[in-house]
């Protein structure tokens, strides 16, 4: 899947090495069943690059500005290919201090955060990040769309087990989650949404074409919200989501805003392990009654697909495999 | 005020700094509105340091663990006062690198937190912060407590105007205000917390005695306050919120965790001013039909009690008073 999805990429534009970032971060998300980051968004890709929206050749530009801080300028190109560009510097910096802050501006990001995380807590460390994205979410209060979905999500080393990862929108739900509603024709939940006039909807294509999300949590889930438009823009130098503008170049679908990051050692200072002590807290939470961790459908489905393979509709394959072609042929 | 809550530490057995900064602290919550944190939590400091269970004449040890960490033993004292030892030293951090992460354990916080981040985001820089509590609050999905109420607090520099304030139990609601709910006979609202046996409950008492809040937003909610048990406890090598045993000292009411605190210098690096940033942001906030900012109630309360006074009830004022003296007669 991968190697079919690098080949979308480079027929749309992409460099060598972008389009080997987004290949395998999408089919990893296919894999663990992330479906609303899956190859469900390659049309989205592919139009966005051949609006002109997004440079797929983009080159990051990486600011060192301090002991515990890098920036990154994404060049207007996605923000996985700057993040990779950082994440050794960001490593050392992390390692060498205590904590790294990465503040990733001119950026797009269409994916899911937990492949951008999961990594570093693979290797010990306790990750946080954040991103804008564009105006569709109402903050609480308001009557229109200023935030964007606005996901968060951290990753943090266990022992024994693979990181406990958890990745949420702030908004009540993820924007690829309304947009596979809208496909499959199926209401949304009440108090999730509003029409353009700031009334409640449950027509996922209302919210689409005039509508906006509400946050998670009422005005908890909205201060969140606030803080994450502050760190993936003002903190950036990014974009606000209701800053992004892409009115000049139809097709465009993903967010030109910002990323934050940040990488912390746990263990730094002391002899006491914080990954053995998240599994003291994992076996409480078990012992209260919990069945599921945040991301373990994640994990479960990664272990069915790598052991069966990823299994995807001859149509859906159809339509990829044309993808490819066709971007193969315009190229 | 200030003066008499200090006399009422003096005579609990503080130390003139713990007793100074705990006053302060406990005075500028009442000045503000923030009822739950202020002249209410007295008899419980009083009882709490009377009981043994926390050390009121503790003497911080700061631990400088790297170039962006610092960690902060506070020795079984306040937290306040171990964030007032170390608040130079994570400036200065802050200043050099970019960023800086405080760490304290064994510490005991009973107030709220925006009065620790509030006077970081006056001297332009952004701050972030959470504290794990006691065990009162179940995960989504669990039917026991496991997490504390867990609040998290920003505070963001903005052009112009005091800073931009946010602080949210990640619990469906504060302990203090469970309190208060109870002193005042007032049911809790549908859907926020549960009884020892997990079924829903309203009754304030049913839940400070046996029962447990839910956290706020669901899910979402429940991972948020999931993290903040890893930065309160297992970052900073404090103690989870189900690890808080208290049972040996009868009146004890402090939890006995511990705060993590990060500060961002979020112009590091370029020209670009965050706080005009911020401005702008909130401008558009109020453009979509905003009409309170989180924290405006506080700034309101304040202007109206700085210019009138604190109004205080002539019982509680007795209160207060029979409290400071007998301290100081038992001292």
């Amino acid at each position: 899947m991968t190697e079919l999805l690098e080949r979308i990429f480079l027929g749309a534009g992409a460099s060598k090495a972008v389009a080997s970032i987004l290949a395998n971060n999408c089919a990893a998300c296919e894999r663990d069943g992330s479906l609303s980051h899956g190859v469900f968004r390659m049309p989205g890709y592919v139009s966005s690059i051949a609006s002109g929206w997004v440079d797929p050749k983009a080159d990051p530009r990486i600011e060192d500005v301090g002991p515990a801080m890098v920036r990154v300028d994404a060049m207007n190109g996605f923000a996985q290919p700057a993040l990779a560009a950082a994440s050794a510097l960001l490593i050392d910096k992390a390692a060498a201090t205590g904590a790294a802050i990465l503040a990733i501006r001119n950026s797009h990001h269409f994916s899911a955060l937990w492949p951008d995380i999961e990594p570093f807590a693979e290797r010990g460390l306790l990750a946080i990040s954040a991103v804008n994205s564009f105006a569709c979410a109402v903050p609480y209060g308001a009557s229109k769309p200023v935030f964007g979905t606005n996901p968060i999500a951290y990753a943090a080393p266990r022992l024994g087990h693979p990181p406990l990862v958890a990745d949420l929108a702030t908004s009540s739900m993820a924007n690829g989650d309304v947009q596979i509603a809208a496909r499959e024709c199926r209401a949304l939940p009440r108090g999730y949404a509003v029409d353009g006039d700031g009334n409640p909807t449950t027509d996922p294509q209302v919210v689409l074409d005039s509508g906006a999300l509400l946050t998670f949590g009422g005005h908890k889930g909205s201060a969140i919200s606030l803080l994450i438009e502050l760190l993936g823009a003002a903190l950036t130098g990014g974009q606000f989501s209701y800053e992004v503008d892409w009115s000049a170049y139809p097709g465009a679908q993903t967010p030109h805003t910002g990323q934050f990051l940040i990488l912390l050692d746990p263990d730094r200072g002391r002899g006491i392990e914080f990954a053995a002590r998240t599994e003291q807290l994992i076996e409480q939470m078990f012992f209260a009654g919990l069945s599921r961790l945040p991301g373990s459908r994640r994990y479960e489905r990664r272990a069915e697909t790598m052991r069966d393979g990823i299994p995807i509709d001859a149509q859906e394959l159809g339509r990829l495999e044309r993808m490819a072609h066709d971007g193969a042929w315009q190229a």
